[in-house]
């Protein structure tokens, strides 16, 4: 049996400031901290161990992966960094508020860029400090992809999915048990995948930050069954926590 | 022109109480953690910036070289973990402290290990918990080398050494500016190696915790310099107080 784990990072400081984030490189709160290393202790205490992690290119989520592997006495694990695993990029709305947003560009615009699939947001000028291209950590990587100025879901899922394929399932077979600590809209995209859920309905999801989300499946690779690790009453609370995030976005 | 920086984690646990550390997976302590906060601030502060990381499968180097990159805004980079960067292993000396193993062993003795170049501790059993055979982390590795019941100096040095060439200078090469975050006797190799120095000298040179140690090479790796990134007074004192935690050893 194959055992995969899912994290979304812990609250992030632009999260408290109602920000839209995507690719800034933003640091976590203290709270978040927190909820990376409750998320450690839990999969320690059940008796998770992985041999293989892998995060994004942004500190939330690798600041995430740390604290859950300290926690779980993992921090030799060999890790695997990817810019494909970022948040979906969000173009010249990165740094804005909701606030400011509608007051720009009206409430129908700005619904439109946050609930369809295969929309963007407008592009950051190629000249943006903020822009991919101007940013030395995505300098040697030869693919267009890792340098979006902006990007729908379908973008993001588009980016993720030959990943996975090609490297991170190969690893979960090797392995057994893996870990990815990322991001809202690039964990959507691999469990729009796993679950084979309509661009419609994964709009809809929104995975709670901090709590292990668990796949587990047969030699076959089929899907068994899908769990988030956390009791009943905490789940509840990050859900209603991330649905409130949500008029927020992230 | 190439830049290699090594840093020696910052204090650990046991460096307060006294004992053998080895491969014993031992964690920083507050003190520790602000000394590798320090290091990164300074370094980011020189202008540093690295393509590629290092460091042991150690916790106390892996937390220092966290820090390091957190601060420096470098956490995204690669990070190369390997077993062949962790500390000289003090076989059943592990865990003990200097007091009991001069009672248990005598002044003469305990000399010996300490200050030899080619004399190892007595080794582990190898049906001790703490035997490297009994570690996952060292489980799919083929090599014996990854598996020490104890260790000399010159075995470190010469675990350490080929990896150095194949591995890391290839790197170097590649990337201008590399890190590696490691041990005491585990930098000690590459600095005997590095500036040539005898095996009687090597035993008494004491790397400051904490403390960048930069080396700068031409286009032909000629080495032109090398210096600690750190204004006299702070360097003195750390260099104190690695002398008398010689007498702790760690």
């Amino acid at each position: 049996m194959y055992k995969l784990v899912l994290i979304r990072h812990g609250e992030s400081q632009w999260n408290k400031e109602n920000r839209f984030t995507g690719w800034t490189d933003v640091d976590l709160s203290p709270k978040g901290i927190e909820e990376a290393q409750n998320a450690g202790k839990a999969l320690k205490e059940k008796g998770f161990c992985f041999q293989f992690a892998y995060t994004s290119y942004l500190k939330r989520a690798i600041k995430t992966l740390n604290e859950v592997l300290d926690k779980m006495d993992l921090l030799w694990l060999p890790v695997q960094k990817t810019w494909r695993l970022n948040e979906k990029h969000y173009g010249i709305l990165q740094g804005l508020n909701k606030r400011e947003m509608v007051e720009k560009y009206g409430e129908e615009q700005v619904l439109l860029w946050r609930r369809s699939y295969d929309i963007c947001p407008p592009p950051l000028p190629a000249d943006d400090p903020r822009h991919p291209n101007n940013d030395p950590r995505y300098a040697n990587i030869d693919d267009p992809a890792a340098k979006p100025a902006t990007e729908s879901l379908k973008d993001t899922v588009d980016r993720i999915i030959p990943y996975w394929e090609s490297e991170i399932k190969v690893k979960l077979i090797e392995n057994q048990q893996i870990i990815i600590a990322a991001h809202g809209n690039s964990l959507r995209a691999i469990v729009k995948y796993l679950k084979n859920i309509s661009n419609e309905e994964i709009i809809k999801l929104n995975l709670p930050t901090g709590i292990p989300y668990v796949f587990e499946f047969d030699t076959q690779f089929n899907l068994l069954k899908d769990y988030f690790l956390a009791d009943e009453e905490t789940l509840q609370k990050q859900m209603e926590a991330v649905a409130n995030q949500g008029k927020k976005e992230n």
